[in-house]
């Protein structure tokens, strides 16, 4: 039998995956499971983008532009300008998603045996993409105990080799809710520039910032505007994350044009998506304004519970949608695991994701879970109560 | 200023991309330019397919399964069943378009420094993802004098070496239209078997064929089963290329799995494509008898054109909806420009793809063009009139 590749062998099984047979046996026995383990929000799409779909002149859906319609990316630059960042179109590769754009910019950027640096925890689809491109992955901790801030930038430093290529910042965090400010961002830009690195940045959570904090986008950092790479979705800023558009967005222009060829070779992005993502992106302030009121309710609702239950710790997140939670178990994965497949309240669980997998550190985030609450709180109410007896119950559970 | 990766500058810029700024200034100076360069169909996706579209009662657009909807995948293991091919919904994982399922299936089982043979002229895109897993494609020439059939099956057993991991096939061909007979595809089955080799087949022109020629799929080779990966696509099938709806085929549940991983990474394929990919699966017969006569009609038209100009050879093709054409020129890539640049007939002249880019062989197809005929019979008429008083005007023409 020919073979598989290594690369292909070394992609981790995410913790999550190897949890879906247990959520899918959980509801088969007619349990309820709530999801707090993805990031796919429960709020609408504008509906002003699906009726434009709706409503669209299609009687041949054809290819477009490769690097996506002239009209999307017009919209995106004016979206950019009128939050402050100065970008044209030219500078605008529309992608099959957020993600597609991340393997396309490491792809056009990096070479085999190179190194990227990344505070962790992290996004693991970040260490997919880094192995598709045979690059290695080294982490700076951030800590619960502070709050998940970025490491101190001489740990950063610390790192660097001649093979280092590239530093991730995923701003807000996914996992950690983390917002860095302008600040954290500025020292981050020394290094970058003093070592001539790549900044690829993850924006996409941009919208999702409570409290009025500000976000401050690496894009106007001064002195390494050839440096910074932009990832960016439509996913969650218009919650459609299944049409799958993206961008690379840099004022490199060598770098956009790379990964302009290698966007030629899957001929477009989602045509469907585009005219969706094109609609959405007139979406009225209105539909942010009562989103970031939704998500703040609900963090507010959960870090309060959660840092009720004993021996539970539950930074506050200031942006996107999640919070990486610090419980007193021995093991999270075997936690996750026993909450689907040993447990129940009132024939109800919850699914959370173990945050081993946000980790680039072998034992870090041991008794850390990721929980997304993208629950209403209705629902939010009943996980966090569920939670708290399955804490009580599970065997595993530290003393408080 | 950070480096560009050394795979993105080693992405051959296509002959065709080359062309397109002198295609714009041509439309600028108001002259009609004739598509004949690439593949994108005037026919109408199926109507019913767009309905289901506009109909689906959609209001948060989710993400779907990483490998894609599992109705999706019933349909189309039902679809291979109905042709003939025995396949299961387990054996398919759904991707962004058939490009994605090149890229992700060669991640999935070649390694940097591999080989992979594929019979010149070939689509050029998978010169790109073959780079792009760092994998050296060679090649083995079919020739117009023979109708572009397979070459003889020693000349491909000459170029193995031990880091040769797999054949690609293209059946019906892009770029030549030829279509692979059950008796050549056995011969290659024996080598695949002998030297234990992936068999990519691209069979996304699968409906077109003519002359009551019949399709063999790979999928139905004896004895090499667990070697066979299908690139599968709705584009062409349903005239539907914006969907982006492909899927890699397998009964080798390791490569399946492994193209897993990596399609998690990029979350799911387009939501909305699927949902037209789904309905397109129910498009009745005559849907297919009508696009074939269409396609024939046209085939035959500029077959006989073509031929009928001097010192042009055109074969058949029996299948897809391309042929490579010999011209009387002394290059092919100049006269394509020329065409757009130097040559207007009646404020018209018409783009052909040189096929000096469909070659691994250096200086191969020098004087080829392929091209498509997906114009209507009208449009194709004045393109070939105009090609004919291009030829004869051409500085650089041959003495026919």
């Amino acid at each position: 039998m020919p073979q598989i590749s290594e690369k292909g062998n070394a992609i981790p099984a995410s913790p999550i995956r190897k949890l879906v047979p247990f959520a899918d046996a959980a509801k088969a026995r007619g349990i309820k499971v709530y999801h707090l383990n993805i990031g796919q929000p429960d709020i609408e799409t504008p509906p002003h983008a699906i009726q434009a779909l709706r409503e669209a002149d299609i009687r041949v859906i054809e290819y477009t532009a490769s690097g996506g319609n002239p009209g999307l990316k017009e919209k995106l630059a004016r979206y950019y300008q009128n939050i402050g960042i100065d970008l044209t179109e030219k500078e605008i590769l529309i992608t099959s998603g957020g993600s597609e754009a991340i393997l396309f910019a490491f792809l056009s950027t990096l070479n085999e045996g190179d190194e990227i640096i990344i505070p962790e925890p992290y996004y693991a689809n970040y260490t997919t993409c880094a192995t598709l491109a045979g690059v290695k992955v080294r982490t700076v901790t951030s800590v619960i105990e502070n709050n998940f801030a970025l490491p101190p930038v001489a740990e950063i430093e610390k790192l660097i080799t001649p093979r280092t290529k590239g530093l991730v910042i995923i701003n807000p965090n996914n996992p950690t809710g983390y917002l860095y400010s302008q600040t954290e961002l500025e020292e981050l830009a020394n290094i970058v520039k003093k070592h001539d690195l790549h900044l690829y940045s993850d924006e996409v959570y941009r919208e999702y910032c409570y409290d009025g904090a500000l976000h401050y986008s690496v894009m106007n950092l001064k002195g390494i505007e050839q440096n910074v790479i932009l990832f960016e979705s439509m996913s969650k800023r218009y919650s459609a994350c299944g049409i799958r558009i993206g961008a690379i967005v840099t004022r490199n222009r060598d770098v956009l044009a790379t990964a302009l060829k290698i966007a030629m070779s899957r001929l477009c992005p989602p045509a469907l998506g585009q005219i969706v993502a094109e609609a959405a992106l007139d979406t009225p302030e209105t539909y942010f304004t009562e989103m970031n009121r939704t998500y703040r309710e609900r963090r507010d609702f959960m870090v309060e519970a959660l840092n009720r239950m004993p021996g539970v710790t539950c930074p506050t997140p200031r942006g996107a949608f999640y919070a990486i939670v610090r419980l007193p178990v021995d093991d999270a994965d075997r936690f996750a695991q026993w909450l689907l497949e040993d447990f129940s309240y009132k024939n109800q669980t919850v699914m959370v994701a173990p945050a081993s997998g946000f980790y680039g550190t072998l034992g870090r985030g041991k008794d850390e879970v990721r929980i997304a609450y993208v629950l209403n709180i209705s629902d939010l109410k009943n996980a966090m109560e569920i939670l708290s007896v399955a804490l009580k119950e599970y065997p595993g559970a530290k003393q408080a």
